[in-house]
């Protein structure tokens, strides 16, 4: 991975905004401009960039070796357990910035500690800069999203050839088969809670799995995805795994596959995200399940499963090529069954590359 | 759990602290008085307490339907993917408060958001007040713990009748085994990565596992524990699990285990955290290895695995019943090996109670 490259297009949009300071914590913007994949933890451990010093680390020392070990840059400054870090993050930059960007995600309990530091500073997210530059991929990072989504692709396969295996088991096995199976195919951690929802369970959409068996004829929502080198994967398949479902649920089922492939067939560059969204929509709306569409159509992934762009009925921003997000329209019929149907696309110089091709019935 | 008192704890300090606002985004604090027990998300999800209002939850329709099937609290108010969020909090809250406390882990893009609400407000953090409440453990809390400690203390005895089995095999290998035994016993999943660090590995305090073989005479840094109930277990051994050790190892184990001795008689009511902390140390420099013994002597535990009571040097806190903290001191010899052990205890009326009660030795 290029990590200079990217650096340096920061570097130049610091100085664009007058921005003294960049100052990430760990997490998906850190990993992107380093190399450096680490837990957000209790003690103060930044990555700090500037217009015109060199980018740091400021790590306690528990942490420098393994850091090291990963870490694209050079300049380490320690801290140790019986320092105290504020102190000596004070001796190490200018108190007089006076605008700072910090990392979306970072602890109050870090922030409360910067403005204290920089108590005259204008304060700002990181996503401002970064989301522009992480926006499009490159080359390197969309091999490892097609790499990743190969994993899943599989284990979707593997649930299909099993199908009548899982009827009268619960939801947590068939979870822990889709997990031990996205380890098997390389797969490293979910890239998110696998869902395994059947019935009633399918419309509750931030459900995941239970002790729930699953019955003859039930529509089941298998969302899942894993990390392969730094990069997720996420799809979605709705299934009956053995028996026959209600002619509501086929009907359902229909208009989110179509739904689905309008939006996939309406993205190209100079489309806005917010056309896709309303591309499915749009089908779901004139099938009368317009109030059951209760979510966007999707969402960006990169390192992170989500970021933009998002598809949603707002959002104006124009595709461009080597952008990469979720279309996953779904309709949720409550007490009764849900539906979803998502794959990942990435936006091509005419229209856009699929990265889940397995099929997409329920059947 | 008796959650509403726990909130009356609360809603009392906020008086007394002339706080207008405790504001919540996922994580222990909120666990702690709803019993609400979720992941933070990317959309805004918050908890707030205030003295003279009802507490309510903020959150996405998407979540409402789980989160009332775990909530002690029944007031919701739920915003849609096609509002905004901030302009729904405008309605709710009393933009003039002057004092608002956030969750010590809300994220920036949530915390610059309630800035621009409540433009005149000084900010604090949660832990300003909750500290103080959570820091002495309840009868169902301590409970939950030993429940908990019983879980990893089975999985030590596992590995010691098995150990020559995990000669030869990779460290992963053996993590896998701590981390499926842990579940067979009724534990969730794992409440920090697991550590099984052979050789050279264990003198690094944050490496985990890798695929390094275990070899004969090498000691192994053995730490780990998981939720049950969501409460953690945390327990650190370092084993040799066969072979001959070099005699400088044995030498350094005895070292740590008299320092743990030492620190684990010392706790009692009255006693300073950080006079805990010096028992450990003094062993260990007396014995010349200080230089080596490069972290605090514990950290408390509750429904975080890292929580208040520190055990360090600076701590002048009084230990008080009720507390419960781990006692870890550890020798890292780079290149070589490390040795830590690492009980959890209770503070009792004239002592401490341990909940890690396995043998301490090598072998």
């Amino acid at each position: 991975m290029d990590f200079e490259r990217k650096r340096r297009e920061v570097e130049v949009g610091l100085e664009e905004e007058n921005v003294d300071y960049l100052i990430l914590t760990p997490g998906s913007n850190l990993s992107y401009l380093s190399g450096v994949d680490i837990e957000l933890g209790e003690r103060q451990f930044y990555l700090i960039l500037s217009p015109d010093e060199e980018p740091f680390f400021f790590l306690n020392e528990l942490m420098e070796e393994e850091v090291r070990e990963e870490s694209d840059i050079d300049r380490f400054e320690v801290w140790k357990d019986s320092e105290n870090p504020v102190e000596e993050l004070k001796e190490l930059l200018d108190r007089d910035a006076s605008k700072v960007l910090v990392e979306d995600m970072m602890p109050a309990m870090f922030t409360q500690e910067l403005r204290e530091i920089f108590s005259d500073a204008d304060f700002g997210l990181a996503s401002s800069l970064m989301e522009n530059i992480r926006i499009n991929k490159g080359e390197d990072e969309k091999e490892r999203l097609r790499d990743s989504a190969k994993v899943v692709n599989k284990v979707i396969k593997d649930i299909r050839q099993n199908e009548s295996s899982f009827i009268g088991k619960t939801e947590d096995e068939l979870a822990e088969f889709i997990e031990s199976k996205m380890k098997e195919y390389g797969g490293k951690e979910p890239s998110f809670g696998t869902i395994a929802a059947s019935g009633p369970n399918g419309a509750k959409p931030h459900y995941t799995h239970g002790e729930k068996k699953i019955e003859s004829g039930e529509p089941v929502v298998l969302d899942f995805g894993c990390y392969k080198n730094h990069y997720p994967s996420d799809q979605t398949r709705t299934l009956v795994l053995g028996g026959q479902p209600s002619e509501k649920f086929k009907e359902v089922h229909e208009v989110v596959r179509k739904a689905q492939q309008e939006a996939v067939e309406k993205v190209e560059p100079g489309v806005k995200a917010r056309e896709v969204d309303e591309a499915a929509r749009k089908v779901i709306r004139d099938a009368g399940y317009g109030e059951q569409f209760i979510h966007r159509t999707g969402h960006g992934v990169g390192l992170d499963v989500h970021e933009p762009p998002y598809i949603n009925s707002e959002n104006d921003k124009k595709l461009e090529e080597g952008m990469v997000f979720s279309v996953e329209p779904g309709i949720y019929i409550k007490g009764e069954f849900g539906v979803r149907i998502e794959d990942l696309v990435i936006v091509t110089e005419d229209g856009c590359e699929r990265l889940n091709k397995t099929e997409r019935g329920w059947n």
